[in-house]
């Protein structure tokens, strides 16, 4: 049976990616509704080779615009398009905060979820868990490292699991002198060395806070203490993560950087679709290292550690920090070192709510974006 | 349930491990029969801490001098071990072709199998594993290698698995330059990088025959086509093996090399059991490297390809030549590149069986031996 796919950020580098994947797959996925934020042009040629039911578009444009009858405008609409009955699966490619009601809603609705957003696990990991659970919503991850721990706990009992291995590149930082951090500027924090992602979450690998993101995720995907959760510095990025268990067996998942293998898993789990994507190459010569991630060049890791077990709205404070720190360095006005430094002052003043509703979560959101916003 | 345990080959090296592992878990396992070769002191120490019902020792002595009342001696009270009704799982730890005809005996009493024996199915894969269809009879394998790749397929379809990847760890001699292999000695070839084991899979080790015969093990008990499997020179032997599926994912098992968790993984399956056994350490700069193995350097690898590829009973004598092989290298009657030659010439001067029975098999193992040996 042909699975229904709505794509939330379809014009994002995910969501291309994603349209590429169904495309791919025609006798399995039909697009039934695209969502995008400002890339009109781009929406308008995936609404002609995909024809979905529905689009919708966050800012408002004159409908004549939009190549399809009756577009849907603003981020309210995002609820309708992901709780629209013909929908299967709804893809999460849109990126910040605003991926985080429509997937509440799509979980409400008790849609199968593939997640390519941190912010929703960071912000509000709690309640989403327990609300899928609630709804019998399935939430697969997108994340090449949550991925690869989705595949390599197939067959294993979830008890049997001792410790999740998060392997990180290391960044274009990783081994650069500590001591001129300091004035490194934005385009070299851009030049990431295996991927191509957009420019907050470069940003975020630069600082190591892109893998504590992913730490939290992981937390709430799969219900793993923070203690059972390592990260560990691998340039290669070849092994996309690693769960070790009781018996101190280890699996890896392995594979050239390519985002659409993610992707094909989650929309196809658990069948296994042969591709034309690039491949490893073992026998020229391959060699993958590892070492201790160094706290020191990169503490923006253990305020993620530290904000994920304080709990509460920290996580979401952390989020919204980050990404007011990231813009302001991106903008040159703070240098690489003040990311962390802000992060830091703004968990320390921040009177955290426990149990957290989603509301409480939102306005810990904006409180967080102004009080970061405050210290520049 | 406590599952009942005969342990063929106790006093070699996988068998003492895997007394020591059952020891460490008496509430899952008890010992009901040991069986062993020749040393007769070591023995007599397991009858006393394991208390097996059943004991045999391949060479008479006067039983008063066994710890037990009833002592079977001779290769054939084997048979009557392991189809004793009260065993639920035979391991198969004794070396050689030795271990062929107690396997089909345990097979066609539907006993449970931990293999630890390569001869077995490189001398009669086919019979082995159609046998065990038939007499609903699981083979759990023992090697690192195999059971890598068993723990690697778990949870995931048979139809999605491309290709095996075997690791090698390239043995002593995988640097060294190739035109002083004829000197090589016996204790150079006996000085393995990462395993301590017997001397025969020592020395299969360093001209890579041992991997060859891994090959065909995995052919039989994964179903893969030799195409389909792929040998890797990795020097670390800390990812034991992998395997690729339709997808372009790989997984991979990783541990340090301790041969106690393939046994107590065979074992528990699908359980997998806390223990105190070496780990991984990542932290501390951790390197893992990969190349081609050189066909030039490792004749052996491709002449087991090729055995395996031929079938009938070309396999059965390749293995009973380089019993042979090794056994003259051993004694320095010849050098270390005459082990390959050696193989060769018996297997081009063998007339294959096809579709062998299993005396075709025994047949063709003693005019392999007297083949190689006759060449010197």
């Amino acid at each position: 049976m042909i699975k229904q796919v709505a794509v939330i950020g379809s014009t994002g580098s995910i969501g291309q990616q994603t349209l590429e994947v169904i495309a791919s797959q025609s006798d399995k996925f039909r697009v039934v509704a695209l969502a995008a934020g400002e890339n009109l042009e781009l929406l308008n040629d995936q609404i002609r080779q995909f024809q979905p039911e529905m689009v919708a578009l966050a800012k408002s444009v004159s409908p004549e615009r939009v190549n399809h009858p009756k577009p849907l405008f603003g981020a309210d609409c995002l609820n309708e398009i992901v709780s629209y009955p013909n929908v299967d699966i709804v893809v999460i490619a849109t990126p910040g905060r605003a991926g985080l009601l429509p997937t509440l809603s799509a979980i409400r609705a008790g849609k199968c979820i593939a997640l390519s957003n941190k912010e929703v696990l960071v912000m509000a990991g709690e309640i989403i868990m327990s609300e899928a659970q609630k709804y019998g919503s399935e939430i697969r991850p997108v994340d090449s490292e949550h991925s690869a721990i989705w595949q390599c706990i197939q067959g294993e009992g979830s008890e049997s699991i001792s410790k999740l291995w998060l392997t990180a590149s290391g960044g274009p930082f990783r081994e650069f002198p500590i001591e001129k951090l300091k004035t490194v500027t934005s385009s070299e924090a851009l030049n990431h060395p295996n991927w191509k992602m957009g420019q907050k979450v470069t940003i975020d690998s630069a600082t190591l806070m892109n893998k504590g993101f992913e730490v939290i995720e992981a937390h709430w995907l799969f219900g793993m203490s923070y203690e059972r959760i390592e990260v560990l510095i691998h340039p290669e990025s070849m092994i996309h993560s690693m769960v070790e268990f009781m018996d101190g067996s280890i699996k890896a998942q392995i594979g050239a950087p390519d985002m659409r293998l993610p992707i094909q898993y989650a929309l196809n789990f658990p069948e296994r679709v042969p591709n034309n994507y690039r491949r490893m190459n073992w026998l020229n010569g391959q060699s993958l290292n590892f070492k201790q991630p160094d706290i020191d060049r990169f503490p923006c890791l253990a305020l993620a550690f530290k904000a994920g077990r304080a709990g509460g709205t920290y996580p979401a404070v952390l989020s919204a920090a980050d990404e007011i720190a990231v813009e302001l360095f991106l903008q040159n006005k703070i240098d690489f070192i003040q990311i962390a430094t802000i992060l830091k002052k703004t968990l320390d003043s921040h009177s955290s709510v426990q149990n957290p509703q989603i509301e409480d979560i939102l306005a810990a959101d904006i409180w967080g974006r102004d009080f970061a916003l405050s210290l520049v």
